[in-house]
């Protein structure tokens, strides 16, 4: 089999680039470790930024999205005990963000690609990449016990944190910068109406805490947790009590409570790989970068990788000019460093760090003092909120 | 010796303090352990926010200080080999800054304070502090081997952070926070033409540097250096090659030098101690707290809570009312957290940790790019710069 580019992942990341492409009359075949369904049922964030809606909207599958997304504002920052609206529009010049789950930006994605007979190969397993040093690289896996070849001109590499492309570069070839939380996040989502139409992000000495939503009728919360905790530990009645304990006492009394779909712990880290280019392999999204849940930055950052590596790679095949895919590693990252910035900033700025003493402590409230005091303070929350320009 | 107010030390607090109070037909003594000269040859910083010169002048001791003071409406941020201005008017509306040697404002008060006939006792050894805690405290010490006393209505402990006044009172009665940071300030004071006419706050792996000024014929420099250097290390010829190599080509180029005047290594230290008044007995300034230099709000934050302290006593003695007193440590703390904060932020954004792994250090120079690149983040730090609203 021969495309021109090879995605690796069939994620959001993957399935936007394909599209993006696809647009621009470049071909594409995605190839996925797993089936179509796995993909569909993984639960993530879903704020999007307006940049990422753009992209969306822009190859056509922004339908569902503009008819089901949550068109947010504004959203409040809790602490002291009382709520603190941060008016996203009023800062930005209307600004916004839109709430829509990843899973369904990945079915509006896959249901887009299906239209237009885009390839996608589920459960592709032993992905190997070749000769992305060279011209002429190649892709090797093998399905239901049989191996096959994707020939190729360049790779993208949009297969997340743990997937096959970044771990094909030599170790050598990569700086890599990690910053891992002494904490996580439990995170329960239940059919019950959110407790505000806005997230609210509390902080305090019990810890973090989201209050967000997937519609109007399904909420996600969660709770900062210590990395030694099991879900097990953790039944629904236990975990709505400490979501009631870091709210304010009017929010806790208005949280509607109900049997949980899904519970699970994530750990909290920051990552970034440099470069995000090796010959004809680039890396887009968690393949390359993970940032802290807080602020949901991470589908966001991946949708403007895959909005300049699509703008490269149409440089590359339509205008036969390398310049773009050689710009494509400094240009992302320079918009990821600011996003990973953001993602850690407010990821100090409302949990509680064990280690932290006394005075660090006084800091972070002091911040948030400082914060929702300052209209400058606040425009700059919002702007890297509602997502800085690519 | 009877008085209304006994001030502890002769300092700006002390001095603006007795002014202040003196104006509201406030009677005042100021007790000071040195000597007048030792006072006036400390040399401290001298950038004052408008409050600080609005307090100056309002007891109109700002003549002076309104014909040679420098006034600042930007500065310069240097890292990564440029220099970019942080335009502190257009962010505010007009704010500035006044460059005026600390110890020029202490000769101004002093002037003022000896044409009022304001009462300074110098040389005052052994204070003590006695019966704070009630109606009638009283001062005793000792001059030219001569036990005095001094009784009053009230105490006011502007003696700085090594003074007797914080360490008068019970150790159980006083929450401390504190961030000793790992390195401290080697600083040069020399007769030649400032490098530019704005201050520069340079950043990188070398460490930080400052180019400040005192006039347009005096310059005041730093460089950031471990805490094991002592100044007997540092000829002025080293001094002079460090700072260069942490400055871009051009500026280092243009940099003028010339024999030392004065050379010291000062240690960075935050320190906050809650609550403010005890009884009868009200700190202010670095008695009660400390910032490091970066930034300059050591006087200015002194001023600040002379300024609600003098109200506070206004309203005790004049309108009879102790509502002020009552108020005073909460309202002084609100500002003092939040000038802590900046102090703190812009000490941890321009220097090198020596504990910093690679991630954090990328999240500094990410944090400055992205600083440059925001009016809303340059207006933030415009406003903490120019001095928080009283």
């Amino acid at each position: 089999m021969r495309t021109q580019v090879a995605i690796i992942g069939s994620g959001p990341a993957g399935l936007l680039l394909g599209q993006l492409l696809h647009q621009a009359g470049i071909d594409s075949v995605i190839l996925e470790r797993r089936g179509r369904d796995y993909v569909l049922a993984r639960i993530r964030a879903g704020v999007l930024e307006q940049g990422t809606v753009g992209l969306i909207d822009k190859i056509g599958a922004g339908a569902r999205l503009q008819a089901e997304g949550l068109k947010h504002d504004g959203f409040d920052l809790l602490f002291g005990g009382l709520r603190h609206r941060i008016a996203l529009d009023r800062a930005t010049g209307g600004g916004h963000v839109t709430v829509y789950g990843q899973t369904e930006v990945t079915r509006d994605l896959m249901d887009q690609r299906a239209t237009q007979n885009g390839q996608t190969v589920f459960a592709a397993e032993d992905v190997a990449l070749h000769d992305f040093d060279r011209d002429k690289p190649f892709v090797s896996y093998v399905v239901n016990g049989v191996p096959k070849r994707l020939d190729c001109d360049v790779i993208a590499g949009c297969d997340g944190y743990h997937g096959v492309s970044r771990a094909s570069v030599a170790e050598s070839a990569i700086t890599s910068f990690e910053r891992i939380y002494p904490f996580g996040w439990l995170g329960l989502l239940a059919d019950v109406p959110p407790v505000s139409h806005e997230l609210i992000y509390a902080g305090g000495e019990r810890g973090f805490a989201l209050c967000s939503m997937r519609s109007a009728t399904r909420s996600r919360y969660y709770v900062q947790c210590a990395l030694d905790q099991r879900v097990e530990d953790w039944s629904d009645e236990r975990f709505w009590d400490e979501l009631r304990r870091r709210l304010d006492p009017a929010t806790a009394e208005a949280l509607v409570t109900g049997p949980s779909i899904e519970k699970s712990i994530a750990p909290l880290r920051s990552f970034v790989a440099e470069p995000m280019r090796f010959g004809r392999l680039f890396l887009a999204g968690d393949a390359a970068h993970i940032v802290p849940p807080t602020g949901a930055k991470g589908l966001n950052l991946a949708a403007s990788d895959v909005h300049y590596l699509s703008q490269a790679l149409i440089e590359f095949f339509v205008e036969r000019s390398g310049a773009g895919i050689d710009a494509y590693s400094a240009k992302a990252l320079a918009r990821i460093w600011k996003a990973e910035r953001f993602s850690w900033w407010l990821t100090s700025l409302m949990h509680h760090f064990p280690e932290n003493g006394a005075f660090a402590q006084r800091m972070q409230r002091a911040e948030l003092d400082y914060l929702v005091s300052s209209d400058h303070a606040m425009a700059a929350l919002a702007e890297n909120y509602v997502g800085l320009p690519y």
